[in-house]
């Protein structure tokens, strides 16, 4: 299969462009019986949604999501599930200027030495807006998850910029406009996303994820590792330049008696693995990390060169978000989701025996 | 296909166990051609080899390979390449004594979870051991990439708990035990790992590693992006717990202006990205990073549960590496080298136009 | 991937039931480049349409296809290419009464044993509805293979009961409602037709598919063999149950020295193979036959069971084809189309000296 | 997966050419405890092995089976499973005067033309040889088979030449040398064989498999069907030139009325079908045929070319069997077990509520 797919028998492919007429996917393999309806969807897709507040990009995509198969009476039944999400507000005036001119950051030349050809109306697959569907997946795969095994998922902003939580409150998420786990500094970030924007410029981000409730016997030991496919699902959303699962790279300063989670009738004593030991679960939850890089979409020039290789100097004008990291938690546990849904069943399918299934 | 394979068009799928007759792998999709013996495969193995110095395990395994078919007179058929590495220092008697203890950090338990029966023997499929097979394939990677591309790879230790390279001198590499890039820091790092076997303990480190010569146009926008199947392959080998492309986690605090890497015909001015943009390579040298955390199979007792659940106190006797980093470098260089065979050999499947391949 | 997704490269996705809001596809790894508008599409779609003729099912679809990605300026882009048919005559009242009962010959039983539900408005992912989306796909495959290569498909019905054509008449086939090559027996086919409506049964056929112009080197010599993935491709539409690659089943009574095509520099001396030797392309043309059974929806009274396993007498109304031959040929070339395309994806990623693209 | 790889789940590679060291195969995915020893596997291979009777190829290889891995205490362990046979009788000297010859009716040319590289000394891929590798992967795959589901599986010829088996009596088959179920035609057999070796000729076959006990619900309803991946599987095996499923090409002349197959609360009245309604399993035996053409290397010599175009004449020596279908029942049962074998196990990941597996 190519490029557009991923997972093995809960599989989902995607479609669109951001500047076409529309966007959307297929989850092929779920099982039947899941309660499904758009409504499920639409709430993940809203959480993701553009121009609900001032401090994201101000294109209105209503991103409402249609049915178009796979569903019957409320439920899944196990055929394929056909989403389709409408591109409503896709203003290619903006981008028109550079269709020959390579933005610096992005993936304008390489697109172009890979196919010779691009609809440069937008970033075409490489927009974020193709992130969207994958949200749209990802809230299928949670119901099944949610039905089958009880897991749960949950993902925050942990840092912006020079800007850390203190302070792991799930309950502030929500409650601010970064889905930020510390209330305290909030005011901050405000205040520093304000500044950005005067200055033109962007700024990276930290997102974490947990997923709770997932069994031990999940993953395989060698390429098919859960925190292997995890890695790929996460260093495959747009802008991600790192991947830490558990203790990550505080690993390389850590010592075998530290980081070693030891372990009592009672259960572990810490969780540096972050869930995984030799690729497989070990029934702690999962924790994951990602590194977003600073989106190249800004108002200040930068040197380039167009498509015929002739200097120039690129400005991004359009409407960009200052930092992707702000949208990006429900991408990431999305992602996460469809791992673990497709683990669920690879799993169920070799060892049945050891599958904790709730009846 | 199941776990324990990799690769779409250049795929390889590895078997065997630690403790087992013999490791092995097929190699399935690599181009005729190929210049191919058994001394090049043997010159990979050979570095990532136990028993060398006093600073990694004492197995002696001679990792002799060989070649079962898929060669013909100095060169790749095209037809499936079978490598076979015979067993020879399986000393099994170390292990006996913790069948049903599970030993802190390690896969015991998730193992005994997923498949309810495990050769206590060794580490199984979870054994390092396994990467051996990795290496040998890596090894026919890299004689395609290089005749087709001009590919090269490399890959040294940067950081050994706290000490980190301060030069990347390329020249040291195989001048020191450690595959250590700063010869001012040898002797220090020697001093710390004799304190570390006094004291039964293991530590962390971090591996980085290069590919120099990729044409830009490899990868895809979406799911399969080159980041992520080189975020996939790293991810999946043994103790790694993060992976970074280019600024890695150094994106969270950068700024717009600061991470994209600007551009001039002579060339770019930067590398942050790591020579990935929008999951296609730029044309940049690929660069890479991997945490990766101690060795759980250390001599100070921890504690743990029994396969009944009760609480047992273990030690790890057994001959193991005190850093899993010092022998970690030829196994991430062949792991990103599949990768780029993969990649290369599915660009020019959709793009023959775009193909920079030697005539 | 799961199962409603076919080919490695070239890969084809479909989703959607007869009876929901609509059907479609998405082929992924099309090479960019290749001319494609909505118009080309259609025409393949109309020549599989229902209700073009008294002779086939009277289900009034328009089928018209819209392009929802993938498509730039009139050409492929290189990206997933997202295609959307809207169900318009879907009544399903005509199904109702037989929710649990299990029609004899159909996939009811089996699909309610594997899944546990169903959508019993119609045949759901078994109906020949969801065929449209392969003739749709095999038409963007078809435009590949024509610019790359130069190949062209046909195919045509060669037997329907106990007729069977006595001449190869290619300009015939369009001209009458049968797809039938021998215009002397079209009357018969007719007036046998007419005699089996009264009846209220349905009858088998023979659908034959040539493709020219391939090159010699597509397939690989064991589980890929072309010959073994068009034997999938075609088994895999609606109601085949038998496949045959040149000689077919009358190899079976050839002696090797009448079987096999003697060759000289002018070419070869015969055709047994089917253009296909040790699962390669020989460079003939490709020659396959499928055996259609006929339709079980027919009114004459069966005996089944229904979802409690108590006996059952079935009458199955609807609107459905006296012999699903007749439609059957642009399925069956799409089918062909779709694999070729992938194979010759495949052997230019392992073989690219040996492509015989066209520049 | 490249083309020497075959399933999804319960995956095979094989590797190996006729006169290389050995070849061999992988079995990645299978579920742990299964009782498997070599003996096992070695009772499947020497019903396939050559030089049994003076009917079959005189070529003497002990097919000697040795495991790898994967297996410990006599039951799989849920990690891959490998096989090895070492070739000890490849006497290449019988086919250096072909190097640059093309055998009419051989892969010799379509090899070249894809490969431009060919190891002269044998068939290599191309050669019945590597079916072994095949007999011991369908060897584990029935051990699964028959301890979770009690499925058997079992095949004979049915037809050589003109002479056609008038009666399936099972307990026949291993008592003559042809696999033949009509022993009052065993004789004629032979004495056709021996006539047929005295011209120098060779003779096309058709074998029958069935698998007993396998559950409704395998299968899938679109691309992946059940009798689509049989027919692909069974269409891989060397010589197959046509593949049926039930009535196959009967069908062709069969009215709906007839071929349906009725049902009462005590059973199906007939199996048209195969066991397969809808690409998925119905609940009735398995049933397939399969075609195989006459061998192609035969001493009466035919015209063909060499590998610079010019005309030659070609006689092929060497130990080759008159009838190939003679020994291919083996071969068959296995394909068909790992078809098997992989949907049951997709078929318990998507459906674990309506798998009958034993428990």
């Amino acid at each position: 299969m190519s490029g557009n797919h991923t997972g093995r028998l809960f599989v989902v492919s995607t479609f669109g462009e951001s500047h076409g007429p529309a966007i959307g996917c297929t989850i092929d393999g779920c099982p039947p019986g899941v309660p499904l309806d758009a409504a499920t969807i639409q709430a993940d897709l809203d959480r993701r949604r553009p121009g609900t507040s001032r401090y994201v990009t101000q294109r209105r995509e209503t991103d409402e999501v249609e049915i178009l198969s796979g569903v019957f009476e409320g439920v899944t039944t196990g055929t394929p599930i056909g989403l389709l999400i409408r591109n409503t507000d896709a203003r290619s005036r903006d981008y028109s200027d550079i269709a020959r001119r390579y933005r610096p950051g992005h993936a304008d030349a390489s697109y172009d030495a890979k196919y010779g050809i691009r609809d440069y109306r937008g970033g075409g697959r490489s927009s974020a807006r193709e992130t969207a569907t994958r949200v749209a997946a990802g809230a299928v795969a949670r119901q099944m998850l949610a039905r089958d095994y009880g897991v749960t998922l949950q993902g925050c902003l942990t840092q912006i910029g020079g800007i850390t939580a203190g302070q792991m409150d799930w309950s502030a998420v929500p409650e601010n406009p970064f889905f930020f786990p510390d209330p305290d500094r909030v005011e901050e970030i405000e205040e520093y996303l304000q500044s950005l924007r005067k200055s033109g410029d962007s700024i990276g981000a930290r997102v974490h994820v947990e997923a709770h409730g997932l069994p031990a016997g999940w993953g395989e030991p060698v390429f098919d590792r859960l925190d292997a496919d995890l890695a790929r699902a996460l260093m495959s959303i747009n802008a991600v330049k790192g991947v830490e699962i558990g203790a990550g790279f505080a690993s390389v300063e850590q010592r075998g008696s530290e980081h070693r989670d030891e372990r009592t009738p009672e259960g572990f004593l810490s969780n540096n693995a972050g869930g995984v030991l030799g690729g497989i679960s070990s029934g702690q939850p999962l924790t994951a990390d990602i590194a977003l890089k600073p989106t190249s979409s800004i108002l200040i020039p930068g040197q380039s060169v167009d498509a015929d290789g002739q200097p120039v100097e690129v400005v991004t004008k359009g409407r960009h978000d200052p930092c992707v990291g702000i949208r990006a938690a429900p991408i990431a546990e999305a992602m996460v989701a469809l791992v673990l849904a497709d683990h669920a069943l690879r799993h169920r399918a070799q060892n049945p025996e050891r599958d904790p299934r709730r009846s």
